[in-house]
């Protein structure tokens, strides 16, 4: 499976493509910068002994089978924008959280709801857009030999989309836990200026959620 | 320590006052109707071999040093707004959850942002009000015999609250975590409709949230 990262050389975009590549999965880590994606690829490839290739963003949407946007919440909308047509037909991972500590509430979603349905809004109903992995610490995704404890919580409408989406999530060494629509996709989202806060207050690093109760 | 729990008869306040009373806190369950609270109330002292009390929901919240809102958010602005004064110089725990699972979003928070941000809102800076105890299942807390796995969020802004309050959270065998300013409050009241939906689609009773990453 080839997976795209969008903002793939952040640092949550960084920590998913060494997972994915580790395992087995073949990553093109796009920025607007194609050449520092580059760059950036040639030592993902070392760091995880797997296939990672640097880009565009828009070859990185055009060549993903499945893609993840994983830019700042203020590029969200100008790159759904942009590359709408390279998304088509495609599994779309929302990763993005749009915050605003200086405002009244941290979590400060646009006016469709949340970032997830902002992107499904922009690019309408040929992508199955899946909001997930906003809770796997970064820090957390690059200790390749560190098992996770946090759960990928995904939230989206299109059943067999989720259904790889949970695949991907399993290849990061994560266990899936689907919670329901898109329209849920503001509470998942939210829970990242919560765990920033629990950070600050536990002096940690890494707060994740676990969901009790599961059998599985 | 004396717990007055307003909405006592319902599900959440009768396995609160379970545990509380098992634990050795002497609790007073509020109710509209005061018989119909002093007759769960004995069969609640039964159950927990400890100390319940029935009375109104004013006679509860005046005899109580922490009170706990359990009614339903239809009738959460009118209890606070009616007992004004008897929450004066008080902890007041909001476990209350605006929802609406019609509207496009199931968490529908009023103006003030949470339900907890309209209780501070409504009974001003003379009473102490931390959002918490919203993501324990009732059904869970009905178990004596049961540990609780999930976690006891809380938020607010008086330290001092929180500290009694993650007292009383211990005392149902639960970890409290602190999850900042009562500004997060939205944040925890959101998890329960994704709970609700968890639970819905594993066939489950009683997810919860845990935190990973903590030390303790």
């Amino acid at each position: 499976m080839i997976v795209g990262i969008l903002g793939g050389t952040g640092k949550e975009g960084t920590g998913l493509a060494l997972r994915l590549a580790q395992a087995g999965h073949s990553v093109v880590i796009g920025s607007r910068d194609a050449e520092r994606a580059r760059t950036r690829a040639m030592e993902l490839c070392r760091a995880s002994g797997g296939n990672v290739e640097g880009a565009s963003n828009r070859e990185a949407a055009e060549r993903a089978e499945i893609a993840i946007v994983a830019v700042p919440f203020a590029g969200h909308r100008a790159l759904l924008d942009e590359l709408r047509e390279s998304f088509a037909s495609k599994i779309v991972i929302d990763t993005v959280v749009p915050l605003d500590f200086k405002a009244k509430h941290p979590y400060a979603p646009p006016e469709e709801g949340s970032a997830a349905e902002q992107a499904q809004a922009l690019l309408g109903s040929e992508a199955a857009v899946v909001a997930a992995l906003h809770q796997i610490a970064a820090h957390e995704l690059a200790s390749l030999d560190h098992a996770i404890e946090a759960d990928g919580l995904m939230a989206g409408d299109d059943a067999r989309a989720k259904e790889q989406v949970a695949e991907l999530i399993r290849a990061l060494g994560v266990r899936p836990v689907d919670a329901g629509p898109l329209r849920n996709a503001s509470i998942l989202e939210a829970l990242t200026p919560l765990l920033i806060e629990i950070n600050k207050r536990h002096k940690i690093k890494s707060s994740g959620i676990r969901i009790t109760g599961l059998s599985s």
